[in-house]
């Protein structure tokens, strides 16, 4: 390929192109990588593209395309009546030299494009790189983060979604994007789209009792940023947060990247300690799940959610009220949340869809004191711009037509016979594990255990059977006063897949546990 | 309705039910409302359900369904063989007295469950509730929101959408939801969907010549969110940031809630003055659009991208790349991203569906350097787990169909088109107003004005005969050394609505400016 008779101060050697692939792409590659390692050095004169092109038996089209490339990106230059140089570049141009390896010269079994490739970030860690104490306090925790695949017996935070409706979905899917309205497909309203919150204000005031109005409404991508925006906004770094403890640890995580620090506070049978949230002087947040506590599935009772609301009048305090499971409840309507009896705007509520309609849905909603909805908003332009437009619309449309209702009782009655299958073929007697619970509420429920290593082994024993349970032991602070043992438990999805497979899973885990 | 025989501690008068609405409900607020304001008194005896029932002509069966919700959440409480009385609440029970607004009474025309309704948050300002330095910060600056409604012209960051596939999207999602992976729906990779990753890898490796891998790839909610990301996870509160001057202002406002001190690094004809940032001692961070400045539509030249990226590596900085609008280059070949020659691993890229899809799509992407990579899908998930799942999916089939590539060559060849419709009628010889610049790539130009006072005017003119043209005054940080009326110009969208529109639309501007 070499060729000895042509006038160049420009060496063509080693230039190997692959016929296969795109030559001027090839070429231009090869030739930006020869000018970044200082092989090609400032002010070389490259040869005509007629004589570049017969020397590497390519088109000379090819090479003119190459060139107009490095042209444009400022590697080579033109000088009038006197040919292509490659550009002065300055000093400081390379920073390939401090590379650990630095190719020095093209492979010649490898097509040039792959022969540049280098080594990216040779010797760095993470712990190098990243410099934000955040992070550094996320790494801390234990990461909570949700299962994934195919819905299995008996996963926590699953409903019954093998009964979503996904040909209604489709179809409205379809028609929203067949006749699109141009204008909603622009930058959307940050809190949402204004018929979506219309509607769910209209759902929470009929199904919970919430004196709330469409404007209060911030439509999120699914709970965790309705409670990622709290943190953001009501957290100062260094400020006290009250996290229920056992908790939900992602929450958590949430608060304590905001700057937070974390006090755990007990749940009883009444729920959530107010008696401690009162000693902690430089709380000014809470953060509960007063429906259903998560993982417990305590419920908050009255004279507790009255109490709370006291503190944080009292405190000048915000309590952020996690209903995340708030449309289950087998005895007896939902209690009336937080956000119902506040007076003095105090209680922030995050609602979900992905507990009635599917976890991957990704759309939740923040219900605000109205003095909150503007700056909300106005974070979550910075953060997202928005929520996806036509799963809003989508759902809009879902609840306007009734589905939505109708679906919620599919799935409540789904729920019930499900955690009924649960509860009916649990094995009695099982060493070291204490008694089922009264199940009122919720998607799951949580056994005590008499030690953290019979919860291992338990859990362990489960998963060998494919058979997914939590130990109740991840859902505690790492510095937990109570001792380890008195944190064991099993922690059971009971809606994730039909009756027939918990009655299978329930079979395996019998013969798995010998009982 | 009132009825004196009945032998009650409790008298029911004032308690009006709407016929049309749900009785047991009404009855459960009213009742409810009574407790919390204190007209019930704790150890109140309430009638038996019969005897309520009759009292107020209603069935039996909702004084008993308004009773058991009341129970279930602890306003009442039933004593063996005695009836059921108010329950005790604590003394610190009533947040409503402190509210300025008491309803003494249920107003009679109204139905009860509104009457309950009261005011929200009296007398509070979003400045007093709200705690936070960051969001502080954000107030004081303004918020570069986008223009919202259907398309006009000459809106800023619109791409040609009017010419998306929409039949094509429409039945991709229909067949994704007919028939869902229902593990796909549960919850999903933070860092995005493993197909979407690798096409996007992919498209990157071929169309930029990055060489970059699936396993670097972050998918996110739009650009914003990844610039959102970088500044949350690379900036601690203090940090300096450099960020063009003028620029896109929604990035410096993601910095600064992160605690940034922005500095405005100055544009010249070769894009973002390198040597004034060297000069920034206190910079770790720069944040820059080298393809396409934005807004003056300057490219970043060769010499400066090297001199970005020597700098990146001597002070360890980081470099935020934001390619938003890298597909539109109209003569030579899109130039190779800072991403594409960075050794180091110092360039954290942005990009975006949105400019070749459309806006309100939200799907977007980070290519880390690969030590970045667990760090930033973690905190995605503390913020919003994952983005949502259909519209990855159906951009991955749009991608691997072909559909992708040949809508981006049709967005480029209409973009090009629109830009020579503005180009062919802009009004030569407006007063104050200067030469049009050469326009290469991109979806908007920017023109000089001589003063402050004439954009202004020429903006509202424009406005008023329904034109969008947005001040280039409004790009500066707002302590930015050049002189007001230096700061001056118009920035114009010209691919947001096709040509006709566009001509139109000058016809329009020349009657308004007297042209």
């Amino acid at each position: 390929m070499n060729s000895p008779t042509l006038p160049l101060s420009f060496n063509p050697a080693g230039i190997e192109l692959d016929r296969g692939q795109g030559l001027s792409r090839q070429l231009y590659q090869a030739l930006r990588q020869r000018v970044l390692d200082g092989r090609l050095a400032s002010g070389t004169r490259l040869p005509a593209s007629r004589d570049l092109a017969a020397a590497l038996e390519i088109s000379r089209n090819s090479v003119v395309r190459a060139y107009d490339q490095l042209y444009a990106e400022g590697f080579i230059e033109g000088r009038v009546g006197d040919g292509t140089y490659v550009a002065q570049l300055p000093e400081s141009r390379l920073p390939i030299k401090k590379a650990t390896k630095v190719s020095t010269g093209l492979s010649p079994g490898l097509p040039t494009g792959l022969s540049t490739k280098s080594p990216v970030l040779p010797g760095i860690t993470s712990s190098k790189v990243i410099h934000s104490e955040a992070l550094a306090r996320v790494e801390q925790h234990h990461l909570a983060t949700p299962q994934s695949g195919p819905p299995r017996a008996f996963r926590v935070g699953i409903p019954a979604f093998d009964l979503f409706p996904f040909e209604v979905w489709a179809k409205l899917n379809a028609a929203f994007w067949r006749k699109p309205d141009l204008g909603q497909l622009c930058y959307g309203d940050s809190a949402g789209e204004e018929r979506l919150r219309g509607l769910i204000a209209a759902y929470l005031r009929s199904s919970r009792g919430m004196q709330c109005s469409a404007e209060q409404i911030v439509i999120t991508s699914g709970a965790q940023q309705g409670i990622s925006l709290c943190a953001q906004l009501l957290v100062n770094p260094g400020d006290g947060v009250a996290v229920e403890n056992p908790g939900y640890r992602a929450a958590g995580h949430a608060f304590a990247i905001a700057g937070a620090r974390l006090h755990g506070v007990a749940v009883d049978n009444e729920g959530f300690d107010c008696a401690a949230l009162a000693g902690l002087s430089d709380c000014r947040l809470a953060y509960v799940t007063p429906s259903h506590q998560y993982p417990t599935g305590v419920t908050l009772s009255l004279a507790r959610r009255l109490e709370l609301l006291a503190w944080a009048e009292r405190s000048n305090g915000w309590i952020v009220e996690d209903d995340y499971d708030g449309e289950y409840r087998y005895s007896g309507a939902p209690l009336a949340p937080l956000a119902a009896l506040d007076r003095q705007g105090r209680v922030l509520y995050v609602g979900t869809f992905g507990k009635v309609a599917f976890p991957a849905l990704r759309l939740g909603y923040l219900v605000l004191p109205p003095a909150l909805v503007q700056p909300f908003a106005q974070r979550r332009a910075l953060d997202v711009r928005h929520s996806e437009v036509s799963t809003q619309a989508v759902m809009a449309e879902f609840m306007a037509a009734g589905h939505f209702q109708r679906h919620i009782r599919r799935m409540r009655r789904a729920a019930l016979s499900r955690r009924n299958a649960l509860l009916a073929g649990w094995p009695v007697d099982i060493p070291g594990v204490g008694k089922v619970p009264n199940v009122a509420a919720g998607l799951h429920l949580t056994i005590p255990v008499d030690s953290l290593a019979r919860e291992r082994e338990l859990v362990a024993q489960a998963a060998a059977v494919d058979v997914e349970i939590n130990g109740l032991s991840h859902y505690w602070l790492p510095d937990s006063p109570l001792p380890q043992d008195r944190r064991a438990g099993l922690v059971l999805g009971f809606a994730a897949v039909p009756e027939a497979a918990i009655a299978c899973a329930l079979e395996r885990l019998r013969r798995a546990w010998g009982v």
